[in-house]
């Protein structure tokens, strides 16, 4: 195993200006073509737009490897209309596979799925597809909540069920990811996030979704929003409900590291067990400098994780174990093999 | 200064049938009488309710007082009807004011308002008037999201304004309470509750509505959310976007104690300083029972806040200090004067 530290939580956020262009056409209701933006974008112009970004940071901290999926914010779910999502998904999708292929050693892509709030399955499971079994992509984000503002039904209603199927049989996990948000109500990075991560979580608790599908494997990012926080609360909600025990979940569902101070970091190591935490950043992201108190960046969560003093199996199991396991196409790339 | 432990977040959650009936009656489209509501409850049932539950666990657990608010789930906001809520908050009011006039010494009330979607000011604000001035009530829970699907606007917005002005007139604060979610999306107790104190939280940090209400206070509940867990995230959003910094929040914003496991409640008092931190319960709640890991009921927060081992300056500004300072109407009343 040459990669030690995997962070399996990083957004193409640093895109180059023709993808922009391209969304932006679409929204004029031009119909811009995925294959005409990949030859107005040079290698050259792939390479600068990583390099002295992700790349850059990745290597100054120490990281190794990233997942790298197109920016969250980005994926703009709410927009009703599939044949744009499908079209703004490929395009999207192409570029972080550009990168991929770039910097084979540094960076793996993760999906957008082309969700609209009416659902756009048949685009979703396509694009599942051509970018797991064409393009070599090991895993996807699924937005719990395409309208922006809960207007849909939760993850457990049969509705998302096919797209669930696809993610087992295709040997990938689902990292429950939210867009912008389309709601005053919400700040997208500063509420909407982290809220969806313990909506998510809660509608799991009392469902049996896991019982239909034991091989789905679901990854709440920004170490759970509210969950580990809140974790007592439950436990007892469960005793008090019979619902299953939190822990129970915790043989389909992991949560990342993207905790940006030591406090909030030591809680999610101390509560959630070092099995089911996977080292992420999600660098370069909603937060960018350095904590004038600390000078620490506030997204270096491997500054976190080392002050958080694993054992060396936590500590191997943090920065990658787990990662190879929720994500065997990844595992199976590294090992250069087919799945 | 007799009483060292206040409780600030308690609600009625063993009330009486009978307000039960009075509210399947006004859901029937019939209009109940507050006042003869008040008849047909005996005080030996407002005393049996209380003695046994609430009281008794006040006692068993070495807590002194309680702040005693109708039940939160129960306030159902997102009905739409202005008399039947303005009827409904004085039913609940009454019932909660009883409840102080029989077991003064320990405990107070807090009001229930009736908000609806649409807002119903004016009954908000009589309500408000009604109890604090005529009834002695020393704070009031205010709805951020009376929809139960943040179809409203934010705590920011100018329609909210005529509630603050009228707590600042007052001099009483408002805990930012949600009531029962009508999304499926949302679970009550397990994510709505959270989800509007993060929302809350957010909402606020851009905004400069302290600078127009400086004397008004906001208690977020359930230790906060999400936002202690993340409280680099949101130091570092509002670095990047050049808002208020989230201590300076702490002038006006308060969190109340109610984290149901010690590793949670820990990096609350860690991370919070203790000046703006109120020992509370919310007993009994959403959690009844004890971890069967440790023996501790999940909401027996005074034990884990004895656990964190604060110095007596901060053990004193957590349990009562803050409390006398922050609803100063509770210390005219234990001081037995007027404000």
């Amino acid at each position: 195993m040459d990669f030690v530290i995997i962070d399996i939580h990083g957004h193409y956020t640093t895109e180059p200006r023709q993808l922009h262009q391209f969304r932006a056409a679409q929204l004029r209701g031009e119909a811009p073509s995925a294959a005409a933006l990949s030859s107005e974008v040079s290698d050259d112009e792939v390479r600068e737009s990583i390099e002295g970004n992700q790349l850059r940071v990745l290597r100054e901290r120490g990281g190794d490897l990233m997942l790298f999926s197109p920016r969250a914010s980005g994926m703009a779910h709410h927009e009703p209309d599939a044949s744009i999502a499908n079209s703004w998904a490929q395009a999207s999708n192409d570029m972080v596979h550009r990168v991929s292929n770039l910097f084979p050693e540094q960076f793996v892509p993760v999906a957008q799925l082309p969700q609209t709030p009416a659902g756009n399955l048949d685009g979703v499971l396509a694009e599942l597809r051509r970018s797991v079994e064409d393009l070599g992509f090991v895993g996807a984000n699924l937005n719990p909540d395409p309208s922006g503002t809960w207007a849909g039904l939760p993850l457990t209603d049969p509705s998302w069920f096919p797209i669930f199927e696809a993610a087992e049989d295709l040997n990938v996990p689902l990292m429950a990811h939210v867009s912008t948000a389309s709601n005053p109500n919400f700040h997208t990075l500063g509420s909407h996030y982290l809220n969806a991560d313990t909506n998510v979580f809660m509608q799991l608790l009392p469902s049996d979704l896991f019982r239909r599908f034991p091989g789905l494997r679901l990854v709440i990012p920004h170490g759970g929003g509210a969950v580990p926080y809140h974790w007592g609360r439950y436990r007892g909600l469960a005793m008090r409900n019979d619902w299953q025990d939190p822990s129970e979940l915790l043989r389909n569902v992991y949560f990342d590291t993207a905790v940006y101070h030591q406090p909030g970091f030591n809680l999610l190591v101390d509560v959630i067990p070092a099995s089911n935490v996977l080292f992420a950043s999600e660098m370069l992201g909603a937060v960018r400098g350095a904590d004038p108190e600390t000078g620490t960046e506030w997204d270096d969560t491997l500054t976190y994780l080392r002050a958080s003093e694993q054992s060396q199996d936590d500590w191997d199991a943090i920065t990658h174990e787990n990662a190879l396991r929720v994500y065997p196409r990844l595992a199976a790339r590294l090992a250069g093999g087919d799945l």
